[in-house]
């Protein structure tokens, strides 16, 4: 607090909610700056703010003047864009989600806000609106009814574009026959309707193109009928509508699902959760996959893994320690599971006596999220399902643990040869997940003891038999998903280690010195978030599983 | 999956975990050719390590070699790199920490882990180690005693260096007079001990002087003694030593319990985590502010905020989400409240009428943060305490709201007269503080209803008074911490805004087209982690809570 006078200004502290753009980052100076400035430029928005609001106003008239002479005008048109105060303790209750829109609130009066998805005119004095929210989805009646719903409002609202957001208050009834189409088996008798935000009359992409299967296009193209199939990119580029499908809805809170328990498990086990700096100075780090920059005059990088921090982080005696966070890889990798920028689900730990700790809690860490999974994320995996079908994932209560060794002696009887001291390549991981599948019944297991020569330099080899490490992969479906070992923790054998890989060691001797002061042995993993997502949910891209992805030619939105 | 033929290799994929080297950084195609060259690396790899396990076991003699008549000599000395086995359950059992040594445990055999903080032998027949582990600390004993320890233990131990490994097995004894300068109140009475990695005998800062607080260095002064202070510099040059002190062991416990109450919190109250990306493109953004660099041919930079994205993330259906993630802002701000990577905690939710309901879950949110680190991380707070001495933060059960109105003629009144519709400086909030503390009691409140000129573009006005905004502060001890609004969900008055602030509208065109599709009210709120564990703990720079800051001119370690 002392050095408070150091800090003249706070305008542009870290704090602040930053705009996105570059002519609001204000300078150091300019909270002064603009302390000076604000009375002007207040002046000048009060002028302009009249000046918008009577357009406002005058706006307003005009799309309302058709119904000026509808007495119940006042329960429907444009909503204000806020209210004047916050709600009363009756406005909150009556607001309901449509997800929670059940038979057993038939005969209530509620509010609901969405997105009115489809809306459906039947002659003068009938609409339906199918709102949307959060993927859930209820059918609306707008009826002419005296004193209550008028012929000008039915018009108004057959008047919206999808999309659009609107505030509902109506009354739940439960139909005699069931209702197609919608995810909730109520309708609502609509009262009142505002619109508080109108989409544009014609869309990039219709949601329910978006939301469609492969299944059913095939289906419809076999009765002749061609739907529209929305692509990939198209998808990504328009990322905002895309996101609104039920499956994508579902994809995303299974990954908050996953992030979550990952969490809960390693904290009741006695893990400090840590934030490592994503840049990183220049000089010891390069090769293609690295985004390089300048760091104010100083050559600097994104970090490719929190490996050196975390490690740090050990070596800081915190013990156990694990993080959530990006990492950069800059590489030309133009597949259906690598990403430029994605979420990295790091954890590193104290070992007491052997690599085989580190696996013990993948075993028990991935069980959990597996379980919880599939008894809190039902709904969300269905309403994924329904877009892209798979089959549950199968495991073991018990992770199975097999040596490279073992594996590669699988798949010998099985007709394959490998290099028994080389690495698996990506069609014998798959061969392996299959027959591991037919013998053991699981498409989730742990591969240890790789060879030395194909893990990096800071693996530790094993005691009994330095041709093999203290190491592992583990596979998902086929697919390997997360990579861990156990660490070389004394200076000279990494010295050694690194310069038998061909690394100068001078390029590392940050790394190598964090173990001159004392290490436990330890070790870790590291696992892609994305990843998780798609495997388990049997996705075919990982773009399918990041909200915003990034690849070598995809930057925006 | 059936684009996997488009995957042939999966060598650096975003799981595995990465090297922090790029001479480990694999190419796309590198697990084929590492396949092919595995075998020989291998059979070099054999030959070095039969070399190497033979230095190994020389050296080992030769350390070994002066105890060697000792019979005893299997119960000390230097331990393995790993053991050959995982641990029995009776190992598991045994193994007890540091922290969890109390006189309940009298009488017992355990086995614990931890640094030797401090060696000193008393004659050629004793010596006592004190060592710790997560910032906790016991006495251990080393006496001769026929057919458990030898004269040649004993000046094993003695011959330790400070902050080495050591795992010991002994007995837990109560002594009759209070240990000084423990944690524990147990000793140790040791069987065993071995030590598993050596620090360097010399180490650039000692952590008794790391973690000394400035009383007693004063108070040591006028007793005429000149004890040695660890300058900042000093201490982050070596953050691997530094972080080990107690007062660093509590502070990122306590930034743990924040981000962890923050999750449980906001998951409670239907907010879904999202992980936003930090690499944007760059044609749209500028400014000093950021940190530029080259996207595999693009002009890409690092995202100054979640803004855009969280904001996305609204229109794409998600409600209420929240993001923790890192923020870079290349500044030259030289401050003790400045990093250039912080990280965010961030929020955006859908507003039903009024966005006072922002301000509901701010208050919450952080009542539930604080109440949760006075009641859990009682040890932890002390620990911060004994070296920077921090009276607890007053906080209201509902927080106080104050519109920045009233906060002028606060201020008006104590005889500060500022602009009314400029914004506060520093010496402005901090007056204001002490004026809220006096009149409210209350350390922790929020400002509203910011003018609309001091605010960024995207800020909803008022609806009564567009002078104003929808906008609040938060302050704790008389800094702003947070800061967030009601957004503007109109694309024709976001452009209309943007233009008033001079901003050329084409450059935001992304931004603006997010809302075209229909936008729900919403807004949110920005806060940085570090900074709030600083001022909870009325600590004086925010380097002190950085795992490993970043500032302009600080790139490592």
């Amino acid at each position: 607090m002392s050095s408070e006078s150091q800090a003249p200004s706070s305008a542009s502290e870290p704090c602040r909610a930053p705009p996105p753009l570059p002519e609001q980052v204000k300078d150091e100076d300019s909270k002064s700056v603009s302390k000076k400035a604000a009375k002007k430029e207040a002046a000048k928005q009060e002028k302009l703010r009249k000046k918008q609001q009577e357009a406002a106003l005058a706006a307003a008239a005009a799309s309302m003047s058709v119904e000026e002479e509808d007495p119940l005008s006042g329960s429907y048109g444009d909503a204000p864009l806020s209210e004047l105060e916050s709600m009363s303790e009756e406005e909150i209750t009556k607001w309901t989600e449509v997800g929670s829109l059940t038979s057993a609130l038939s005969g209530n009066s509620v509010r609901i806000s969405g997105r009115a998805q489809t809306i459906r005119a039947v002659g003068k004095n009938m609409a339906f609106v199918v709102v949307r929210e959060k993927g859930s989805t209820v059918q609306c009646v707008v009826t002419v009814q005296p004193e209550v719903v008028s012929r000008q409002m039915v018009r108004y609202v057959a008047g919206l574009s999808r999309e659009s957001i609107v505030d509902i208050e109506g009354l739940v009834t439960v139909p005699n026959v069931p209702i197609k189409g919608t995810t909730q088996q109520v309708e609502i008798q609509v009262k009142k309707l505002y619109c508080v935000s109108k989409a544009m009359p014609t869309l990039p992409i219709n949601i329910e193109d978006a939301a469609r299967s492969e299944i059913e296009i095939e289906k419809a193209l076999q009765a002749g009928e061609q739907l529209v199939r929305v692509n990939q990119d198209t998808r990504l580029n328009n990322r905002v509508l895309d996101l609104r499908t039920p499956a994508n809805q579902g994809i995303f809170r299974i990954q908050h699902q996953v992030g979550k328990i990952f969490r809960q498990f390693l904290e009741s086990e006695g893990f400090v959760e840590i934030h490592t700096p994503k840049t990183l100075g220049g000089t010891s780090e390069g090769g293609a996959a690295v985004f390089r920059f300048d760091y104010k005059g100083q050559p600097g990088c994104l970090a490719q893994s929190p490996q050196l921090h975390k490690q740090m982080a050990i070596c800081g005696d915190f013990g156990r320690v694990f993080e959530i966070g990006p990492v950069f890889r800059a590489e030309d990798s133009y597949t259906h599971r690598h990403l430029c920028e994605f979420t990295g689900l790091d954890v590193e730990m104290v070992i007491k006596q052997h690599y085989s700790e580190v696996m013990d809690i993948v075993d028990r860490l991935f069980v959990t999220i597996f379980d919880s999974l599939n008894s809190n994320c039902e709904k969300d995996l269905e309403a994924v399902g329904r877009q892209y079908p798979f089959e549950p994932l199968k495991y073991l209560r018990n992770t199975l643990r097999l040596t490279f060794e073992e594996g590669v002696q699988m798949l010998k009887e099985a007709g394959v040869e490998i290099d028994p001291l080389g690495d698996l390549n990506t069609e014998s991981e798959r061969k392996l997940g299959q027959l591991v599948l037919e013998k053991y019944g699981t498409e989730f297991y742990i591969l240890h003891r790789y060879p030395l020569a194909v893990r990096p330099f800071y693996t530790m080899p094993c005691r009994d038999n330095p041709v093999y490490s203290d190491s592992f992969d583990v596979f998902i479906r086929g697919e390997e998903i997360i990579s861990g070992a156990q660490r070389v923790h004394v200076p000279e054998l990494l010295e050694e280690r690194a310069r038998a890989c061909g690394i100068d060691v001078a390029t590392i001797s940050t790394y190598v010195d964090s173990f001159r002061y004392g290490a436990p042995r330890h070790g870790g993993f590291g696992v892609g978030l994305e990843r998780v997502v798609m495997l388990f949910c049997g996705l075919n891209n990982i773009r399918k599983t990041s909200l915003f992805p990034r690849d070598p030619l995809r930057l925006a939105p």
